[in-house]
């Protein structure tokens, strides 16, 4: 990958190139219609290469969920500006704007897509139930840590960081399930009453 | 269907039974893996009795859809007690209850799996996007029947009932979605959150 992005630039290597074609097979074919030799057609690899990489498709789909989360933790990472109120309004932000039409639109719309799609399979599937419970907690630390922060330094009220991020995630949450399946605009209802949310919940008056 | 009661008592008719014999090989299977043949082996009826019914998987999948809203429909419809906090408590906890352990239980809780599996399609498929904008509506009505309601008598605060309405289903869809695919537990994380959220929006002190 360049520089832990995974759709920037040439792909590294064929390992990537796999995982690329993995993610446009997945949106032009739909999960059920994912097959190694669709993949190694996009990819434009043998399936003999293909199977030099991964041992069969099961392989492959739990490498490709954490290249999907790879993507989402770069889409989603806040860097701390040390402003916790502009912090948090940024991590929602990543999560809600630029957002107006997911389905139809390519990059992070496709991504978040593609991430409601995996993370369907995990309903069958242990190993991803695990690896998402683990991608939600690594959401919900990174909110907690900015609303620690904004405790510390007097601008959040005292509320239960843990409480309030786990909350926050299962809206955002929400708000992605809702805006990859819907064919309205669900984030236009909502963006106002989470940031009013925000502002009744966390931050205080000054 | 018995009463409108999509899994209650023998099937009424074959295209019952297909969808039943669906729901079943969606729970073995996962979505990926439904063929009309294994449809059919759980329905056990010939391949030409199901395409007396359906012309094809395609077909079949939009009339499970419509199977699958319909039971979730009966999950979640509450009859109004004349007491409005009570009949929204009871609206969320229809889905936040009785959902310990969501993927390894039966009954509900396969129901929602397969909910969050089918809700998924939505991603490729403008037919499912159509119809779950329609389905996240029409609970959104309820709830703003309810919040209208609590309104008029004086016992919620003179809230937007469509805004209200949509952020929580916004947070039971997150609910749903997690339950669905994690190994934990998220709903015992969220449930006090939820239930304070509606204290501290709705609910006038009396």
């Amino acid at each position: 990958m360049t520089d832990g992005i995974p759709f920037a630039g040439e792909p590294a290597d064929s390992h990537e190139a796999i995982m690329r074609a993995t993610f446009r097979a997945l949106r032009e074919y739909g999960y059920a219609g994912l097959s190694i030799q669709r993949i190694a057609d996009e990819a434009d690899l043998s399936k003999s290469t293909f199977y030099h990489h991964f041992d069969g498709k099961e392989d492959l789909l739990l490498s490709f969920q954490e290249f999907i989360l790879t993507e989402f933790n770069r889409i989603f990472q806040v860097e701390s500006t040390g402003d916790p109120e502009q912090d948090i309004k940024t991590f929602v932000s990543l999560v809600l704007d630029d957002f107006p039409d997911c389905v139809e639109t390519p990059d992070k719309n496709a991504v978040l897509g593609s991430y409601v799609e995996m993370r369907a399979q995990a309903v069958q599937n242990p190993d991803f139930r695990e690896k998402f419970t683990e991608t939600d907690e690594l959401f919900a630390r990174q909110l907690v840590q900015i609303i620690e922060d904004g405790i510390e330094q007097g601008v959040f009220a005292d509320v239960d960081p843990e409480t309030v991020s786990r909350f926050m995630i299962t809206i955002l949450d929400g708000v992605i399930l809702q805006s990859a399946t819907r064919n309205d605009n669900p984030v236009a209802e909502v963006r106002d009453t989470i940031d009013e949310y925000i502002e009744e919940t966390l931050v205080l008056d000054t």
